[in-house]
């Protein structure tokens, strides 16, 4: 087993979400240990945050700022931060941690403005640290198979691209208890509203698989939760690069739907189908042939999906999994044993930014094509 | 049982598709005895398809127009006629039969022209006959069982419909010895391409289900196969009356789909999934409780479906079995045994080819949207 | 298309089930026409039941003892006769028929006696007509392209054969007014109970497909529902000459299965998978390779599925059209256009039969081996 | 967070499958740290493997007797000892560390010989340390959704268990240099084939949801493998005490099968059915109404499944996940913060050698039952 580096956190105090799938993520393949963080702006929280993570009192830290300037000066210091804060808070300790040389390991979407996400570009240019967005759905090993498959050929050219990403969570007007709901649902604090915090996994996640770069997109936002200040549905045409096109469906409205981010993509060769639900199980349509289930690391299969899995196929991975190969990817990456060439970074968190201002900006100009 | 009526049919003799199809739905439940033809253009072809159907030679016709003429004639006269041509001669044998006073059973599209379709609506609207569109699909028990479930607000207001119809059987250039697709893609004969063949069902269907009008449609069209001079890929958005808003996904060039129709309706209480290819079962979601599997007849489900099917639950019924409703429900309506409340018509024929005329304006003009 | 024969039908008026269904079953493909009828043992019902169904009345008949004459006398009498009756009466108009030269289609299983199963056995053999049993799931493509798989070797040297029948219908005491239940709940009428109605089925499948012969079976029958007199659950282990094994589970006390008839066949080549609530596809795994879903006519099947269709993969046949390839197989075994090869007849009636007597004996004794 | 507990391991060096897993699963919650182990027995991988995992030169030990009797001796002593080793060596470290008062975890099944079941009985009544085996698919969060709903009766009276468990990996002579196919077939070291090495898993997992006790079983075991020393496929028939019956499958043969372990329960209120490999669903059908989907954690469930995941319901968990609840489970009940209800222990491990001894018995008396 390799060297296990040093985590710190921003974010993911007591009664967060997130912060805690990033923990797990980060244990399961043992290479990471968390040592250091700055978890919440409320200081008590925050102190009380680390005491039950086991992190060092000295290394819990009343703001990133401060984190950032004491772990970049000591010897033992953090070998990345991973940053689980709202959207809004992105930025802040993004370009904080990369001016002290420090990598990071930041949440999507990449900021809540399009100001914030340059602030974090000019960053990560002028730093020699990493920047990697936890698009964590990349990390899925059948998603990676069907990369591969794309780009030798499989699929033959490209033509078609289905995505969507459908949930029900805020079918109803949100409790504004739930603090989850209550940060989403703002525009200040989130951004977009469905475009942002799910549409744009689906949106990176065809783009990875596929290959295909944006050429316009066209989009029709809606609020239907009366009083919703944020999109909670949107239909979106795509138009990419060499003529391939695509669909995109995101809802947090679909009664039903718990977290169905779904893939097909068709070329003249053949097509490809997978559901986020039931990860561990793809559809490989040879033209002319009958379809074919692909397990993760099943019968056949070699290659792609076969790296990145721990257990035999037959016996799931998960959500947590999936990103726990970002985590142990970006270790490999941090400490020289790969290139991280599959790992998301600041260029897929730009071509995220653009597409929430794109579907804003069509959706107001009723559907207008906006060029990338 | 009730009594059994006389059909004709244009169209359909040896070599044929759809004839055959509709002449088994006409039998399945025994309502219907084909009597008379004008089987084939072709004076040969025709006589030898009458042999082989068992039609008296005397009641096989060289033309549509002598048959009106003749039947209309007859003391035991058809009750109905089934059209079953190409798209561009639907309004030809549609006219001469309404004229005589004879019901007409016709396959979709309604035409392959505007012009034939105002020339088939004028006669509808001077005719004592009925005229039916057989739009299949509405025949399905579940379909009509979700129809009713929409019906009585089980969804609650509906805020969106995502409607697709994807095959995979024109993804390469067709051979031009194939009869079916040779006409099917042809312009001046289907009309359109998928849009028509098999848009207007999805979008059909997706009205049948939700009872909503149409609005709005913005819609891309594509021809992928070189060469190919109608649509074959077609992403569509929709709005309709009172702000839900739609997807349709139409496609011939979709790796590893056959007859992929699935449509899926979402409300502010509910959602509803259905797929063709399987369609004894429905998944029903209403919000904040497990999802159900509805079944064709199944536990506890009462209503729409029960009174539409032959076979208890768990024996699945098929694309022929939801045909045959549809003859059924037409012989109920000729018979005076039922008003055919749920009969495609006229106007579902119209909506159709504005749905046609509508998706190739908006993609002509850079997918701007078009108005009802 | 081939002449069309003349059908008779024992059992099957008003209120009946099963009559219902061989009447859809031979009108699908247009390969029969009923034109005698002996529909009820009570005259009125019998009479009623012939208007409703378009029999002349001169051929509505008081007794299936007179219609065997009568029609063996006429030049245009029946082709065949349905024989649709409960279990204990399969045997009188089955030799009746046979005695007068008249071909039968018989319901299954073939008698509620070992008696009257030997009584028919005698009639065939001294007839020349035809007798054919309604194993219907025989008719389904997918299970006779199973078959010609296993039969040319695709899955090597077959080892398990898992075979299961599951139903819910009968979880609770049965209501009296229940017809169906009633009789079939019966041992006089039924002979057995789970394991005659649809143990039969499920073992003769696992015959028909795998081409096994059962060398002994031992059997734990259960009745679970208070005061029922015959088995509602079967748990049955089978071993077949030249060593495979196989398991067989007949319930209709298992809630949420309403035809839960499903086949898997390993051997060391391969295994199948094959579920009668959605037909049209099929699971295939050649060991070693990824599983592949063979659909009904689809792409790269060719054989067995292609030639017992009627419309493309993608639009699903059901239970109807899978009888109906029954009825159209006797058509053409009657009419001398074929052999008739993949119709279950007497010796499948005889070996269900066995199953039934050796289920209850190994059971009493218990669970000792009964050899075939 | 709850204070993190010290972990041993015996076994799990370089090369081995079980240990990494269960390495895994003890990091997810991160409720213990791995720092002592007694690898391998061979002394070089041993040294190797502890630097590999981080472990301490000190904590590494040369054997497990050297291990129990150190770890036993330290002020910061071990919590509990993972035994990961074959079947052969679970007695042997089990007994040590018991009788040196450190508690075990250890894999399934208990041993290889009822012998070395008995010396590990013995220990646990003579230790007050604790016992736990690491059946591990009881962690499954709807496994325990399962027994809850068993348990307060919402399946009424149960009448049917059908277990299986079914994999193809050993289809074809296992290849020399497969060490996990190696130690699996050798009776001297695995004990059982199929039914030790899985089947106890199905066995044990029926018994958990159903909370039914055995009376008796019968069985046919099979080595369908030429030469192959133990059995690769099982078919049994179970009796529980109450008049239930069961069934249950189990084959390493089984071409298509990865880790098919698929449990269905039926009373006379209702059914539920669950597979391992998708095991965030299951369906739930109660007698007279819709079948349910039920999701981990999903709408409507509450409680089992709920308190035993860790991300909203969509996000799939998987087997490791499982897996990760036995070991938070096991620290809950060593630092005394659960009484470990849920885990299953000693009685678990008898019943499973139990189940093993009958097997082979049945299956040498023809298939005689033999009583619990």
């Amino acid at each position: 087993m390799s060297k296990r580096l040093k985590l710190g956190m921003v974010g993911g105090g007591q009664g967060a979400f997130i912060g805690g799938v990033h923990r797990i993520a980060s244990r399961i393949d043992g290479r990471w240990e968390l040592v250091a963080g700055a978890l919440s702006s409320d200081p008590a929280r925050a102190a009380a945050s680390a005491t039950d993570l086991g992190i060092d009192e000295g290394r819990s830290y009343g703001s990133y700022q401060e984190m950032a300037t004491a772990e970049a000066a000591r010897d033992d210091g953090i070998d990345a931060v991973a940053i689980v804060t709202p959207n809004h808070v992105h930025a802040g300790p993004a370009v904080a941690f990369l001016e002290a040389g420090i990598n990071v390991i930041c949440d999507k979407p990449l900021a809540a403005t399009q100001e914030d996400a340059a602030r974090i570009k000019a960053a990560v240019e002028a730093s020699s640290a990493k920047f990697i967005l936890t698009h964590n759905y990349t990390g899925y090993p059948l998603i990676r198979q069907a990369r591969e498959m794309v780009a030798r050929g499989d699929l033959g050219t490209l033509r078609i691209v289905q995505a969507e990403y459908a949930q029900d969570w805020l079918t109803e007007e949100a409790d504004p208890s739930n603090k989850q709901a209550d940060w989403r649902t703002d525009p200040a604090r989130a951004g977009g509203g469905g475009i942002g915090d799910i549409g744009t996994h689906a949106y990176n996640l065809a783009n990875f698989v596929s290959g295909l770069k944006t050429a316009a997109l066209a989009a029709d936002l809606s609020s239907f939760v009366p009083g919703r200040k944020v999109d909670d549905n949107a239909h979106i045409l795509l138009r990419y690069e060499g003529g391939a096109k695509g669909m995109v469906w995101v809802s947090q409205v679909a009664p039903g739907n718990e977290n169905g981010l779904r893939l097909r993509i068709y070329g003249d060769k053949g097509g490809l189908e997978w559901n986020q639900e039931n990860p561990n199980v793809m559809t490989w349509a040879p033209f002319g042939e009958p379809k074919q289930l692909l397990t993760r690391g099943g019968a056949g299969l070699g290659g792609g999906a076969g790296s990145h899995t721990r257990i035999p196929p037959g016996h799931p991975e998960g959500y947590l999994e999936g990103f726990a190969n970002l985590y142990s990817d970006a270790a490999d990456l941090i400490s020289g044993e790969s290139d991280g060439a599959l790992l998301p970074g600041i260029e897929a968190g730009l071509d995220g930014m653009w597409f929430i201002s794109a579907c804003q900006e069509s959706s107001g100009k009723d559907g207008a094509w906006v060029a990338r």
